[in-house]
């Protein structure tokens, strides 16, 4: 398939963007007379992150977009070349010249959906050599994205939906795109908009900034604005000396707050006067470059009352240091007080955003019942996940030439299922729980005897009750049938009779094609917080959260335990 | 500057990886008539990283190739004025449309240099509103570089310099170029090798990789190989079936290992037969598909002492999972068994390989004395850097029109140090302690006075004694002349008479202009293991070690005291 303009700039990735092992292993492929074997691989992760029950689906338009456009280049196979033993026969790297995606089919979790472990975020077919080719490029667009999108989705349901969330961890991601990364997809997985401008324009993420302590810093007070007069918010009127309505407000303000007019910092009010002449419609204040209750408060508020005697109205302020929470009660109490004092009611609510490290636990604290913090700024914590940095997603061949493959590993925690599969999502009625079959540490008692002691039959609709994993050439579940499954780790088989059957894996790209427009960021996001609102209390806990359940079909359980046991397909 | 053609592809950053916080100052600068104040930034951490005393510098490169490509495009300014308030004067747009990074000068420490808390990583001068636009992008490209490469150091500290480490994390990392950036710094900071093919193509770091288990899973052993023939490794003569051979040499193999022929399963020996094919000189054996006793080990041999026959030496085997150290050693027996009674003296050397999931701990465990493990390759743990994923870098305001600027914050881990500054290592004689100043977590009594109850002077040369910050303005510290500086977080002053002075921050870009070319990537590499080993053995240590001192000269510290106190500077 032919590269397409690309609306969000270049492709992140490029196909040398892999591990030199695919390469080598595509010579032996090639070599084997193999190169074009039809084969299946699954992407997926083994356990939900950071500890809960729950993961979102994300990096699918990266994937989708890098696929479009793999070519390998003349500089590409050279360099390839350069590192392949000198006696490689050129007719391996004409077939590199010549490959592209044309042969590739694509299906996938859309993103923001809920993902499990063992559940493919990603089916990828095609040709054995390329779709091996396509492993790591495809595991580093899927994995930190959808590790981001569960994280900001997780300090979303902490903050709840009412508390605005920034990104702005640029500075602290893996470079520059993983901060382009950080910023997409904390966007989808629910915080509210970005500091990274570079997100806004690629990727329509809203962005938001108003002004850091280098600004203040920088005046020292003996500064004159070039020109300090402003003209009212209504329009025609007379134009005011903005510094000098400052300076009177400010005797007033400190006057009513119990401070020496000399108290705040000269170079901290002209900073915000020039700031405020900037932009009188969006003034903001920084208050803690000196200090918050004897500087940055009462210059906001001369610079705020004089802006609002214009008929301007300060937009928000911001706390980088100390206890936010507290000092957020405390800002909001003279606000109040201001406000009454002088009859400027609207002041009483101006936003007030708080950063400086805030992790999960402080945003609980902030998000508290009765916390005047109204927006909140996370950076290092969103973008680095520093409990878990990474998702650890895996990209595993499931069938080649048509036949079911498994990777028989004496390590339990590494097991994956063959076959190439389908996945379905079943859905029972509100407030009925999920099946619950007897939980089996070990299997080592009759592991694969179908024990059917208590099986739990489920008949109503609406909450989701379970995934399914099935081989894809078994007819799909049906809503209102019952059906025998096997979750995984049990050691029971149970049945389940939904109210509802949804098919989890869309078919997005098929030989090449696109089949179907991607959704938009926001759409995707939508979906995120829709996915998230289905999900029973119990799996959304952050905290030992009930494990959602994945099972087995029948057919596939009888296939694993086959294949375990050494037996063929 | 011009842009200039780049050999390492194209810059990782551009203008737009910023936060919209540095468009909004950069119009209240403008508007304020201050954009072309000279300004001094400096770029430091606070903390070294992962519990260390010792962090490595890295980034320069990515640093330096951004600023020479610094421009805003049309499409860029578009974005902006979107973003920024309807009536933002048109002059500002033509302002940024013309923005390039020929004011700007740039000192920074060599990359591979040792830093410490609160020293310079990079120190910008220029017009104030181009040195703001840039805080974002810088911290971007340095933090997470001189994590990684730090972070490597520490692993390379532990592995010993014989063992070979392989960086294998792209596929953890956050997004296309925080893999390339881990890859490239992990090199820097004391790796071998990264499996990363771009991180070759365009950096120059040796890559490394041989096959993965999906490899072995693609063959059922049902396979034939097109052509089985192998001519012999030292030229003509006749070729031989390697297929058949391997057959062969299994038979023995089993009957010397005592394992039924059967046994080793046929699709893992197919594969390698396969790769052995593709790489005779370079046949390589993942050995935990199946099962490594009874099956790769096996597999592995018989066609190692095949191609042997041919005279191919086989290049390595690698483990996966399991307990590592314990089948290196298992495997190695074998080796030496087999070695001995097939009289291939080589066979006994070939280099295990090992990976899954190696940190710290596992590493020092790897690297044991006696242990059989040779090659070592770590992904997560490299590139995420889960200890710590983040350094936290400030960019600080230190100076504007030639005044020195603090920000005087209520918290004391925020505090900086202001005024543009010169940094010196001063070193003393071999095995002669650093000064050891009193230690105080507070400051509260007499905090600001010189006490000098105990000074230590320092007359021997050798090893690195403190890093001291002086102003800019202060002449440098002499070799063999006493020197009294305060240590920082000590409440007393301490004099040293170093034997060698090393100023510490180099001159790289002048008013635009490259100065002198970057260091290699390799010689960099290089600095970072000289630099290490110039570290005494208690800064050196990974888990509390001895503090490295940071100390300010008496001018410096005196300043601190003055605008602390809320003094004019």
């Amino acid at each position: 398939m032919a590269a397409e303009p690309e609306p969000e700039g270049r492709a992140a990735a490029r196909p040398l963007l892999s591990d030199l092992y695919h390469i080598t292993m595509a010579l032996g492929y090639w070599r084997a007379g193999r190169a074009r074997d039809p084969a299946d691989f699954e992407l997926f992760f083994r356990r939900c992150p950071f500890g809960g029950a729950f993961a979102l689906a994300a990096g699918l338009r990266d994937c989708v977009r890098f696929l479009r456009s793999f070519r390998l280049r003349d500089a590409d196979v050279q360099f390839l070349a350069s590192v392949l033993p000198p006696d490689t026969e050129p007719a391996f790297f004409d077939h590199l010249r010549a490959l592209d995606c044309s042969g590739v089919t694509l299906r996938a979790l859309p993103e923001g959906s809920l993902a499990f472990p063992g559940v493919p975020l990603l089916q990828v077919s095609g040709p054995l050599l390329v779709v091996q080719l396509l492993e790591t490029p495809l595991l580093c667009l899927v994995s930190y994205a959808s590790l981001i999108a569960t994280n900001a989705a997780r300090l979303r349901l902490i903050a709840g939906p009412e508390k605005r969330l920034l990104e702005m961890g640029l500075r602290r991601a893996q470079g520059p795109d993983g901060g382009l990364t950080a910023s997409t997809y904390s966007y989808l997985g629910g915080f509210d908009a970005s500091s990274n401008m570079l997100a806004g324009q690629l990727r329509g993420v809203p962005v938001a900034g108003t002004l850091a302590h280098s600004f203040i810093t920088s005046f020292s007070g003996t500064e004159v604005p070039p020109d300090p007069m402003l003209a009212p918010a209504a329009g025609p009127g007379p134009r005011v000396d903005l510094a000098a309505c400052v300076e009177a407000w400010l005797e007033r303000v400190c006057a009513h707050l119990g401070l020496g007019v000399h108290e705040p910092h000269r170079g901290e009010r002209v900073a915000f006067v020039a700031y405020a002449l900037a932009f009188p419609q969006a003034f903001y204040g920084l208050l803690d470059t000196y200090s918050v209750q004897r500087s940055g408060l009462p210059n906001f508020l001369a610079v705020a009352l004089a802006l609002g005697q214009l008929g301007y109205q300060a937009v928000g302020v911001r706390l980088d240091s100390g206890d936010l929470l507290q000092q957020a009660q405390e800002i909001r109490g003279v606000f109040r007080t201001i406000a009454a004092h002088f009859q400027v009611p609207w002041l009483e609510s101006v936003p007030i955003a708080v950063s400086n490290n805030i992790d999960e636990e402080e945003l609980a604290r902030l998000a508290q019942e009765g916390s005047e913090v109204n927006v909140i700024g996370i950076g290092t914590n969103v973008v680095t996940c520093p409990r878990q940095p990474s998702l650890g997603c895996v990209y595993k061949l499931v069938s080649v030439g048509g036949q079911p493959r498994m990777k028989l590993t004496e390590d339990p925690e590494k097991q994956m299922l063959p076959g190439s599969k389908a996945a379905f999502r079943l859905l029972g009625s509100d407030g009925e729980a999920p099946p619950t079959p007897r939980w089996s540490p070990s299997r080592s008692q009759a592991p694969h005897v179908i024990l059917g002691a208590h099986p739990t039959t489920h008949t109503h609709t609406g909450s989701l009750l379970l995934d399914v994993l099935q081989l894809a050439e078994e007819p799909p579940p049906q809503a209102g049938q019952e059906l025998r499954v096997w979750p995984r780790g049990a050691r029971e088989s149970c049945t389940v009779r939904p109210a509802h059957v949804e098919p989890l894996l869309r078919l997005w790209v098929q030989q090449g094609q696109l089949c179907e427009p991607l959704p938009s960021l926001a759409e995707s996001r939508a979906l995120a917080q829709l996915s998230l609102s289905r999900l029973s209390p119990a799996h959304r806990w952050l905290e030992q959260p009930a494990l959602y359940q994945v099972a087995l079909s029948e057919k596939l359980q009888a296939l694993v335990d086959r294949l375990s046991a050494g037996g063929a397909p």
